[in-house]
């Protein structure tokens, strides 16, 4: 590509609305366009990437002998209420009605129609396994879009299904896109950690998550220091290591704490740590309050609480929905005589002689234990730390912050059940198809890539997905042989069908220089003075080097790079 | 690929809810599957006739210098609102809110979008010129989706969009894309005609439409015995060629016409021709009530009618408007006295002592004349008939049936002006962008091949664009020598690359054979007992020739296949 005949440009101050280094430099970059909150334009030289990107994803898709299909975005709502999942995703999903006010959602994802377009194929055992995919745009209605290409509301997914007729088929199936996605991320050039997850709304068996390692990863991603134990914060267990108190069970005592309501003044008042204290928090959980009793120093794991109730959603209680469970203003909760069920972090179970809050007003209780309160049942509801110990070995666990570029579902029969996907076994009965769902998020890895290559003078791409793996500069647009020679490599370059940009453009070498860094071109060939002498510089744009490399050299370099 | 291991089937019985030959047929050989009104899902065997078709247009875009990109579908509402199309789309944009009551619509088309990507680049009149294109899923509430993949909601565009500095550039800018669409079509085995068009809701300067020829298009396609004159029946004149009456003018007359409503009862009634009368039609243009008189034997056009009024929607008027402005039952309205304005077709002017619905039931009026009444304007307004006078040439107009799959745009400054599209030209003054907008529906493509290209047995792809250029059919899975065989000449088409189809299912071989025709394959080897004899049979599918082929000539027939 001729830059000086293109469509091209880069923005030389920050964007102002962007709150990530990827978005900040691929916006710069020319690369993309923000539209509205969540929603970008892939501006052409983004696109080149994005089509690279999709390239790699079928590439390793098709190697495993999947098939490609296409769906809809605009879905009937049925099909959702009909899986149950209508609920379940709430208003993120898009709803709209049509001109005859039937009701439609953009799919957020696609195992029902997946189920459905299954079932025209397999109607025996014998037609199985097969492995469906897109490569679709989806619709999130993020509450908080964020980060630029990394948390967005429209995007492309590339959704593979796989189905089988039993568990072990789904064992293989489910492997083989493992496989897949260790090549897809090794060849997109991330580093990556694939951690244990939630199954959360979609449900099933087993989740496992392909983490891109990132500072601002909006998921924590817990290891360890002595083994290769590797899961979401979400679900890591909490080893109860707590040891039974060997203390006597004193006799319960109402306490005055006036102005003090959060564990550190509470603690300060008592002289005590905040391990001392049961807080008590209070949840809206799918419309109904209920407490947790957890250690003073834990936090809630909203993801298990969720899981242990069978909920969709909780947030913190209003204000008036406290005051009306215990009877007192906010800040002196405590299980006793609460006017809500009660659940406890089993750590507690532990503990005695601790202090809670009273549901009296400036007032909190010193020396409860476990017989003095009702509760529903006990479990693991808090959040491990880092630090903690590492449920495999024993050994501390270690925290990482990651960006989840891909996913791995064992659904099991939860949707083939509900849609009805069915088939007919060697003894002739009705059986439920096991499934197994597979995500990449295509922007989203592009935002990652970025987030892990890039320096002050812009991105680095791995050469595999740069919009262009070469670029030729002439020095000066007006010096007649520069011209003349980068308009010769880069025939060579169009002849052999090297995908190369040429900067004929009649600007500054620093403006062309700054350009080419900025967007990332991971070689570039620089026509100067030096030709005088019949050298060209050629410039690692990953490391900064630079060699002078004589005319006669130069193609064996230009043919090697493309023939990685 | 090979057909046992794969996700694949076809329908025996004619699908029930489709209305055109090509929808069936698509539906029935497993390539599409309605999941809605006007909505499909692409299955794997149509993905693949889907992903040649947009790889012959991007090649062909790309040839031409357009650059790719991707544009959101979820648009805020306000962009349509600037540039002053919302109104025009009307209730055929898809609308919606987000969780925070923001609107939003799913484009139908991107040219807003496109103005302000191409603003990030053209700040100065050196900027110029460029093609951005995108291949992207466009949303269209459609009244009555229809024909299977030709009128659907959703479907996959490829929209581009030129910007230059003049009307000189524009012009450059629009044959270049005239020739690419020529290419494009002409590759995809399309029978079609170019026709100039109504610029429509698109507004600009010229529209021409790529309408491939068939009995199920729903758009007229006016041509000329005698020359080279093509127009969309929408905008085609109607030359007047009514001679001037030499009557004298006669005094108006109301006659009782009991029973006699429709122009054909009146006329028996008063033993008079159709075009003795002048018939007055009521409509309702954007909410306001309007009445046009035309000759008894004519048609009114409503593309020359919303033109002519600058208006976005019109219907007959109900009922209640008829009567509230005719002061009689429906079916005797007229010019004398009603109380709405009155267009007149311009042949009318011609007309003398011709009657008219006395806009009093059951009532006409006999010699009518024009100094009897009242009209705003006359213009052409009527619809052009088969046979009529050829507006360039004079001789007879003839009429086909076209399916519009692609089109062209010279918008001109229309949409730079609105969405502030600006550049500095040489003398440092803002001028407004000329812009051009051209599409190709990819699905109305592939249906629009379909309806082109089949027989009793299903589709017959042109080779380009077919699924697999070849399938290799043992007729025996059980024959070891048949299967080892067409293993052998599979495994040397996996070893070139070629896109081929390998049926190695155990089924009889009838089925193998309707299945293969169905999904239209264009060359086939079958694989049978000739192989005693050392030969296959080669079958054409597009006119069943077949061909017995030593094993030693097959692989150049096969190289043969490859080469085109």
């Amino acid at each position: 590509m001729k830059l000086s005949q293109s469509f091209f440009y880069t923005l030389r101050e920050n964007a102002k609305d962007e709150d990530s280094i990827s978005s900040n430099l691929l916006v710069r970059a020319g690369m993309i366009k923000k539209t509205s909150n969540g929603i970008y334009m892939i501006m052409p030289m983004g696109k080149k990437v994005l089509a690279k990107i999709e390239n790699i994803i079928r590439e390793e898709m098709d190697a495993k002998g999947a098939q490609e299909l296409l769906m809809p975005a605009l879905i009937p709502e049925d099909v959702y209420v009909q899986s149950g999942r209508r609920d379940a995703f709430g208003s993120n999903m898009f709803s709209l009605n049509d001109r005859y006010m039937k009701r439609y959602v953009l799919g957020p994802t696609h195992e029902e129609l997946f189920a459905v377009a299954a079932s025209m194929n397999g109607k025996s055992y014998k037609d199985y396994p097969y492995n469906l995919y897109q490569i679709q745009t989806k619709y999130r209605d993020e509450t908080r879009p964020r980060y630029g290409l990394i948390r967005v509301r429209e995007f492309i997914m590339k959704d593979a299904y796989t189905f089988d007729i039993d568990e072990k088929g789904l064992d293989v199936a489910y492997q083989k896109m493992y496989d897949a996605y260790c090549r897809i991320f090794d060849r997109l050039g991330l580093e990556y950690k694939i951690v244990k997850a939630d199954t959360g709304a979609m449900g099933g068996l087993l989740s496992e998550e392909y983490q891109a390692i990132s500072s601002i990863g909006e998921d924590t991603i817990v290891g360890c220091e002595g083994c290769d134990f590797s899961s979401n914060l979400e679900i890591t267990e909490v080893i109860d290591t707590t040891e039974e108190s060997q203390e006597k069970e004193k006799e319960m005592h109402l306490m005055e704490t006036p102005n003090a309501k959060t564990i550190e003044e509470v603690a300060a008042f008592f002289g005590k740590e905040a391990n001392d204290f049961v807080k008590t928090l209070i949840y809206n959980v799918d419309g109904k309050i209920v407490a947790f009793c957890i250690p003073g120093d834990r936090e809630l794991n909203e993801t298990k609480v969720l899981k242990l109730l069978g909920a969709n959603e909780m947030e913190l209680a209003s204000f008036e929905d406290v005051e009306k469970v215990t009877h007192a203003k906010v800040g002196f909760a405590g299980p006793i005589g609460i006017d809500c069920p009660v659940y406890l972090d089993r750590q507690v179970l532990h503990k005695k002689n601790f202090i809670v809050g009273a549901n009296k007003t400036d007032h909190h209780i010193e020396n409860v234990n476990i017989k003095d309160f009702d509760y529903v049942k006990a479990a693991d509801l808090c959040q491990v730390k880092e630090g903690n110990v590492c449920p495999v070995c024993g050994k501390k666990l270690t925290f990482q912050h990651g960006i989840e570029v891909g996913n791995l579902f064992k659904l099991g029969t939860k949707y083939s059940t509900s849609m009805n996907l069915l088939y007919t076994d060697a003894n002739n009965q009705l059986q439920p198809v096991w499934m197994g769902s597979y995500g990449i998020g295509l922007e989203r890895c592009m935002a990652a890539v970025v987030e892990q290559h890039n320096d002050a003078s812009g991105i680095i791409w791995p050469a595999e997905i740069a919009p262009f793996k070469l670029a030729i500069v002439p020095v000066s647009a007006k010096d007649e042989q520069q011209v003349s020679i980068a308009n010769a490599l880069y025939e060579y370059c169009q002849s052999k069908k090297y995908d190369v940009l040429l900067d004929d453009r009649n600007e500054r070498p620093g403006v062309k220089f700054k350009d080419m860094e900025l967007i990332g071109i991971p070689y570039r060939i620089t026509v100067g003075r030096g030709i005088q002498n019949g050298n060209v510089e050629f410039v690692t744009r990953a490391n900064g080097e630079k060699t002078e490399i004589s005319l006669e050299d130069i193609k064996a370099r230009i043919d090697a790079i493309y023939a990685k």
